[in-house]
């Protein structure tokens, strides 16, 4: 059975970041859906096919749909990332919407990556204190809530957190290992050609 | 003095490799500019106004601008990026006008960055004998007419040469050093938060 994710993208999106964990997932068999999810004040609200994202240091993409609450529930997909980048996890983390879906996910059990900006969502989700990190700029507003960690990549039950754009090839990683194995995670990384001992 | 790079891009360029190079190069201040190269057969040839990219592993991006000759030239940019993906590759490699700058920025002394299949390029141009890397699907096309080297990142003159995904951070953070200073790199590596030891 093919594994499916869901990674939301918004204007401000840090775009190595989402193609990191994007194309890893990819390589993986992971069937991947992109879905743009507008800020507040866009103008393109309730457009049927998305405009481009315009990613935090100017790469446009093309999302592969518009975020729709209800064709985002976890029983269609395995995974749902949110990708840091300060102005969109900004417009990702502040909508009420994806709020409900990372509770709904985790509840029922189904992973959920946040990365760097991106795990401010823990925060407006409400989720319960647990172990978290995220980029440093933004551990101030975190800390309080969460039992707040350096590690690179924090596993927390179903809750997978990250650093940044540094920590997104072990993030993606860890989520193909989590969905499909050690094994699958091998594969994955070798033909990437890391330098020796790179997330070894 | 403003540093100016111009990344190309086709259907089926790695889009890790093309966003992190991208990316590093802006967190850096540089100027850059993708541009789109169509295929041979690519029935949008000729638009002024260039399609999406479709990347290697299905991300959509929008080039800033379609891939003109004269418009490239080595007297506008500082560098010239050619991107891994084996099929945006060998759009890029086999394209006359592209192999005709490759020769022509490094006789001016501007630096060219190849990564990934994007290698290929140093081959259909007609390079001298020199070090170089690639990825190692490509390698037994290379090994006889180069210095064939298995580092991460090779700098032969002002041709930087690289292996893949999982190499392209040290490869754009060494073309930062070289065009703006190793200070400039340690700056733009910092925030990314690698794991302790990693690309140091």
């Amino acid at each position: 059975m093919t594994k499916k994710a869901l990674i939301l993208i918004a204007d401000g999106t840090e775009e190595m970041e989402f193609t990191i964990t994007y194309d890893t997932l990819v390589r993986a068999g992971v069937s991947v859906t992109s879905a743009y999810v507008p800020a507040e004040n866009d103008t393109n609200t309730g457009y049927t096919s998305p405009p481009f994202a315009k990613g935090s240091r100017g790469i446009n993409i093309l999302p592969d749909t518009y975020f729709s609450p209800q064709d985002a529930t976890p029983d269609k997909f395995d995974l749902l990332v949110i990708p840091g980048g300060a102005k969109g996890a900004e417009t990702i983390s502040s909508s009420s919407p994806v709020q409900h879906l990372v509770r709904r996910y985790l509840e029922e059990g189904k992973f959920v990556g946040m990365v760097c900006a991106g795990s401010l969502a823990a925060l407006t989700a409400g989720l319960a204190r647990r172990p978290l990190t995220s980029h440093p700029s933004v551990k101030g507003k975190l800390e309080k809530d969460f039992e707040y960690s350096e590690e690179p990549v924090v596993v927390s039950g179903t809750l997978v957190t990250s650093r940044g754009p540094g920590t997104t090839f072990p993030f993606a990683f860890t989520l193909v290992e989590l969905l499909l194995g050690k094994e699958k995670r091998a594969e994955v990384v070798g033909p990437m050609v890391f330098p020796a001992n790179t997330f070894a």
